[in-house]
């Protein structure tokens, strides 16, 4: 729901100009987002068309050397910095497992990256490899917007949601010829698209050797002190690379920690205590029994990092409980749980109820969903 | 048609132990790529699994600086090299402009380079933008396997062959509004899915600012002496970045006269001169009039390479001649011309007619394009 990712110095009711309901299209967030940077006025300090090459760090002189392609210009230039943060997000390079005879398919096999609209799914047979947000989402969508039947594959175990009547969950994809799909249980199904719901890479092909984060996607990501700053170069900053509950208002604790330590505001220790930090979060991590546990160890992180800085505190046990219940109705009903409201931590207001069930919502515009409000 | 780009030093004939139709499939000519590349033994060269991220030019080492990322370790290194051979391809780049409204759009929308299987598109409205060969081979590929219509629509003029009845050429595409198409004209068509037959663009990130090539798609690329020489530093080459009628052939006469440069047997002359030829081709090729004069220049550019190299002469006005043989049958019928064979210049065997025509022939395997011969 909106009220877990909610920008606490920006609220959506300060968007809008009212209470919206809790589960808003793309459009309606990326609005939001644009609301944001606009109040912010930054769009004057980014340069834009232009794909960093190359970062290095040279030991003697202490600064990064950063090689950038203008592409508009179609110009390469070098430029020294004190500090880098990369901040290239979580989803950017899809992992892209092949399977037995996808040279065989004749029908479309897309990542989740590149799924765009669920009206190009109606009356079709679908695969979905995988069981993580995206399985769920991409799913659901289609089958809102009339695909034929969905058929779910887990590597590990089902999502074991009440589904509809035309989804069914099956083990792993072991091979493909031509349109049937054969599973580990022997079992067969024909189908029409298949979508990769299989996650993403952590991928930083710009960064030198020594500067490239790698790391399992988990909670406490590996190498980054406070999550955030490289261990064995507190110059350079990783931003969002922990798999996420909380998104953005997480992200700006971050981006508020990293700018108060490259502002001498807040003092990074030595490397040991740095690597230290690390293994801490890890093995507090690994001690996680459920979903549950995890949204409060991020909502802690994430308390940890506001109590540092000066981004505005909010009500973490109350966002935790706004994810809690949000796990709550997926459980009772993963097809209307989007219909329920939650109460932002931010201004206290529960949202209002949508003018329309999800299921009935077909037009996913910014207009639609606020219209007829 | 095959007898176009077959390789000089190693020809159909031998690799399949007997004559083939003219227009193979893609696995086709895949196996047969495949066999040169055993024949030779070349893989224990190659480093797989390895993406160049980085090359610099020392002028002082007089050695090019190759930093490579090993994928498979997911370790980053770099090595000093005397000579680079860029051969990255001319295909690899999509060139996808975009549309007004296509965002609206309920279906899906793929450059040429992700088309996979006509199947895909069975029953289906097509619009495919552009005019190349791209355009034309996937749009009578989709019309053989039973799409519903094809809409092609170009910037400059329609590609004007005797087309099916359920294909049209329209002007160019102005905007989309959900699935309705509305042209230059004024015209619209509502479509299922659109397929940017584009083009491709030249694109280095790895070279560094200074050996980058930038040149259009012409047979006379900017900046290389020979077509394949750097203009500004002859120990670097490009090979097969010119827009092609000649392939495999023109490939090879390429890389065996990159080569003899490297190992002293062809002498460069001074960058005046390197220029000049740049500058006396790019004039040459302008004075061309038609697809003739294209296919004759090409045929004599790869001549003159072979004519300085060891690499085994052909009969360039032979080869020149099944092009043009394949230009009339496609003006006379662009769904039938494949039936055709045309003479092979390195056997002298002129091809045999496929055991089935092209329109009937729907399974598109290797096994099935040899079998029944």
């Amino acid at each position: 729901p909106k009220e877990g990712l909610e920008f606490a110095d920006y609220t959506f009711e300060e968007h809008f100009g009212r209470p919206i309901a809790s589960y808003p299209p793309r459009a309606v967030l990326f609005d939001y987002i644009k609301g944001r940077v606009e109040k912010a006025d930054v769009r004057k300090w980014i340069r834009f068309n232009t794909a960093v090459r190359h970062v290095t760090y040279d030991d003697a002189s202490g600064k990064f050397s950063v090689t950038a392609h203008d592409l508009a210009g179609d110009k390469e230039y070098t430029e020294e910095y004190d500090y880098v943060v990369v901040a290239s997000g979580h989803f950017s390079t899809p992992n892209v497992p092949s399977f037995e005879g996808f040279d065989t398919f004749n029908g479309r096999v897309l990542h989740a990256h590149d799924f765009r609209d669920a009206l190009e799914f109606k009356d079709k047979d679908l695969l979905i490899v995988g069981t993580s947000y995206s399985a769920e989402d991409i799913g659901s969508q289609c089958w809102k917007y009339g695909c034929k039947s969905i058929t779910v594959s887990h590597r590990t175990a089902p999502m074991g949601y009440k589904w509809p009547d035309n989804w069914k969950e099956v083990p792993l994809l072991t091979k493909v010829e031509k349109n049937t799909c054969t599973f580990k249980d022997g079992s067969t199904t024909d189908v029409d698209a298949i979508i990769l719901c299989t996650g993403y890479l952590h991928h930083f092909p710009f960064m030198a050797e020594g500067l490239k984060l790698r790391t399992a996607n988990r909670l406490a990501s590996a190498d980054l002190y406070k999550g955030v700053v490289w261990v064995d170069n507190p110059k350079l900053f990783y931003l969002g690379m922990q798999d996420q509950w909380y998104t953005f208002n997480m992200f700006d604790a971050q981006a508020w920690y990293a700018r108060d330590i490259m502002m001498g505001k807040i003092e990074v220790p030595d490397r040991a205590a740095r690597a230290q930090d690390v293994v801490d979060r890890v093995a507090a991590e690994d001690k996680i029994e459920d979903d549950y546990g995890c949204i409060e160890y991020q909502g802690a992180y994430t308390g940890e990092l506001i109590a540092e800085t000066d981004y505005p505190s909010f009500d973490i046990a109350g966002a935790n409980e706004a994810f809690f219940q949000w796990k709550k109705h997926k459980k009772q009903d993963i097809m209307t749980f989007r219909n329920n409201g939650y109460k932002s931590v931010m201004t206290g207001t529960v949202a209002p109820v949508h003018h329309t069930p999800w299921k009935d919502a077909l037009d996913d515009s910014l207009e639609s969903y606020l219209g007829k409000g």
